[in-house]
């Protein structure tokens, strides 16, 4: 049976903000420390259902938001995200906390580094808080965390803790990475607002990365989201040979969508009634708000568009098979118990493929890519869901069943997006039977800041959709 | 005072081969076995002035050809270089030797896995030999190898010890890489031919890799080198998200170019009379064979290029020194002592940049690509010298003195290239004072197979030049 006292309602629910306590940072009226103590009050509150922790470090939390402190009594923050508790997925290594990926057979490993992200955020004098559950290896073999909303049900996944983490209010921020749906599928079902940058946004450092995989940031509100991405890659960059995340030092004005192309993606067949709804609802809202809406029947380009990623999660997970093999491959061989049999058989599926098959897949996402740049002028971005509908209860797998397939739930809305290079924002708009279900404004690449604008605009302008 | 017992001289040097020894392998006049021996009484002749080996596992090597030597028997070889005795740049992983990267803060690193172009090689049956020294973490702080042609001077780096083994009849063929030079550089110097392949040509697989780095070959001539290359790719394919090297099974054959740039690059204007002259030299054959020669003068569109990459060297070395800022940054905070003064002081360098300056680098990058892109159909290919002139004098730096700035020699001829992410083919054509020096094919990025023939015409028809 369900636990419901956290059912989620859009429009009564507060999500945790810094931005704007940076003000009493300055005045003196609060302080970093402060903040932190009531973030580790609402952890000590929410983790033991919740489980959105791999590992915590509060003794260097709290040394680190008492050097903040510090220095807005003495005036000189390091930047606008000085004091700001920041969670780091389970797949960055950090120099203060073990790095165990949620894979047994790493277990114990504690490199004594920073990830690049994660040194750009404490030059910037954010607050590093935890370590936080990641699906093993990125992958979606589940781990240990709820959904902040409903404990029977996932959170969603690869970036489950940093999703939870933020959906239960206890940190304003946290760092995830996406390949396939990472980061906006489980921003979606724990009602973040979240960014999954533009391909090669933020310096992915020294991960074991594929072609499609970034980091993005989970966030309570639109202001942290950004402030967070921007003062990363001030400092440490984009990807190696990208030129990285670009836009303001603070978060986007509200930009007013004119026109949007409303993308059914391979997600919108397979979506329940109840979030088809909500969806047509919000759509609706858009339209009242003057805003044209776009869709496949109305221009071929858009209709190209659409085939072009009809089949992405096939696509997109094979390409991303084919670029793990060998590091699973190795994982496996040295470690024949540490890794899930779900990894295993998605190491079988790609040790079947040839060089030839992953050439045929690189075209079809370059073709994708091509029809996405053609639909440039047609729209100023595009409106999807986050995720196909409320997150889905998890059990755990029956022993002697089956594997479930998608037991963090299923990246349809998520791996065309992906595939596409393209940056993302997930908006929490939309609650279906108490739980949050999340749209996102999709940009060409490069188009983030303006992505992030029109995102901004339309969660302070649409009505949250109760469904 | 130099040792010129092993002096070069182009017409009687005759470099290690495999490709011609498969025939015996299959009739019984000879075995991989036997193969593998010999080289071993090379490297026990040579080796101890040489000292191009970082790690060896004879024992796992012997096994290995005698595995090799069965599937011969049975009539069942896995490929073209089932039996090729093989070297790996000890920046590479392998599972059965340590990967200790020349750094003192890496030394009794030993991960338990294989590199995904050491696990392809092995697939394909060839004998992992050993493990060969790099300049410290593919830098250019060197390594203990000496030149095989002159124990005075560098071999280049920082693929030194590939460069040198097989420069010293070792083994056929050895692994290198290259960001700025590391491949064609020191195979010039060690009269290998050696393959950089287009960017993204060779899985890198889990090397921590720069925007500009590739797996190459260095091998004693075309078809070894080809061979070694495309039974990597077939089995573990390009960089993620690159289709990988492209081309035929066995080594393409030689192609007689109708037109050739001739590019100054950067390192002409420094380059030394007698190496001038034997390139002058050089080209004056090639013309002689009918073949029209292009250079700056005769074209605004190779003017451009040459403008685009004439400063080639500070912008490659920047962006590199960028890219690997925080992974060095980690190293030093964990082993202060543990990484080379050379390497520290290019930490300071990357430390003093700005992303801002990454990104007008990368525009750079860009603008000489297009420069590049635009001499299409010009000619067939570049052709330009390898390196600058023969391998310099090295005996340490000394005490109390500035440190050397190019201990393994100058990337002058190189950088331009890496930068172009071109396909380059090194040729040993010249000789200068009983030195190797090379000359290098150019191409536009995935004409690897096209620039392998070129190059193997123009070494199987033109006479080295002797200066």
């Amino acid at each position: 049976m369900s636990d419901r006292s956290h059912a989620y309602d859009p429009l009564t629910y507060r999500p945790l903000t810094f931005h704007d306590a940076v003000a009493r940072f300055r005045d003196g009226t609060d302080t970093p420390r402060a903040y932190l103590e009531r973030c580790l009050e609402t952890v000590e509150a929410r983790e033991p259902v919740v489980r959105a922790f791999a590992a915590r470090n509060d003794e260097a939390a709290r040394a680190a938001a008492d050097a903040s402190t510090a220095r807005y009594r003495a005036g000189q923050p390091l930047s606008s995200i000085d004091g700001m508790p920041i969670g780091i997925k389970d797949l960055l290594e950090t120099r203060d906390m073990p790095t165990q990926m949620g894979c047994e057979a790493y277990r114990g490993n504690f490199p004594r580094r920073d990830n690049a992200a994660v040194w750009a955020l404490r030059q910037a004098g954010a607050v590093v808080l935890g370590k936080l559950v990641t699906a093993e290896l990125g992958g979606n073999h589940p781990g240990p965390t709820t959904n902040p909303f409903d404990p029977s049900r996932t959170p969603g996944g690869s970036s489950s803790g940093s999703a939870a983490a933020v959906g239960a209010c206890m940190m304003p921020a946290a760092i995830g990475s996406q390949v396939g749906g990472s980061i906006i599928r489980p921003s979606g079902y724990c009602a973040n607002v979240a960014l999954k940058p533009s391909q090669g946004g933020i310096n992915r450092g020294e991960r074991q990365a594929t072609s499609m995989s970034t980091h993005g940031i989970h966030a309570g509100c639109i202001e942290d989201m950004w402030t967070a991405a921007i003062e990363i890659v001030k400092r440490a960059g984009g990807d190696r040979g990208f030129p990285g995340l670009r836009g303001p030092d603070t978060a986007p004005a509200a930009l007013r969508p004119t026109r949007l192309m409303v993308l059914e993606t391979e997600g919108w067949a397979k979506l329940d009634d109840a979030s088809r709804a909500a969806f047509t609802t919000l759509t609706e809202r858009l339209a009242s708000a003057g805003i044209t809406l776009l869709r496949r029947g109305d221009d071929p380009l858009i209709e190209s568009l659409e085939r072009a990623i009809a089949d992405a999660r096939a696509v997109a997970s094979s390409i991303t098979a084919w670029e793990n093999r060998w590091a699973i491959r190795n994982l496996v061989d040295e470690h024949p118990d540490g890794v899930s049999a779900r990894a295993k058989a998605g190491l079988a599926r790609s040790e079947a493929m040839t060089h030839r098959d992953y050439q045929a897949l690189l075209l079809r996402r370059a073709q994708a890519q091509a029809a996405h740049a053609a639909t440039a002028g047609i729209a100023d971005a595009a409106i999807t869901l986050a995720c196909p509908g409320p997150a889905t209860p998890w059990a755990g797998d029956v022993p002697g069943q089956p594997l479930a397939p998608w037991p963090t739930g299923d990246s349809v809305f998520n791996t065309g997006t992906s595939m596409l290079f393209a940056p993302c924002v997930s908006m929490p708009l939309m609650s279906v039977g108490g739980l949050p279900v999340g749209a996102q404004v999709v940009g060409l690449p490069g188009q983030d800041a303006h992505v992030t604008a029109l995102a901004r605009w339309t969660i302070e302008n649409v009505e949250p959709v109760i469904g």
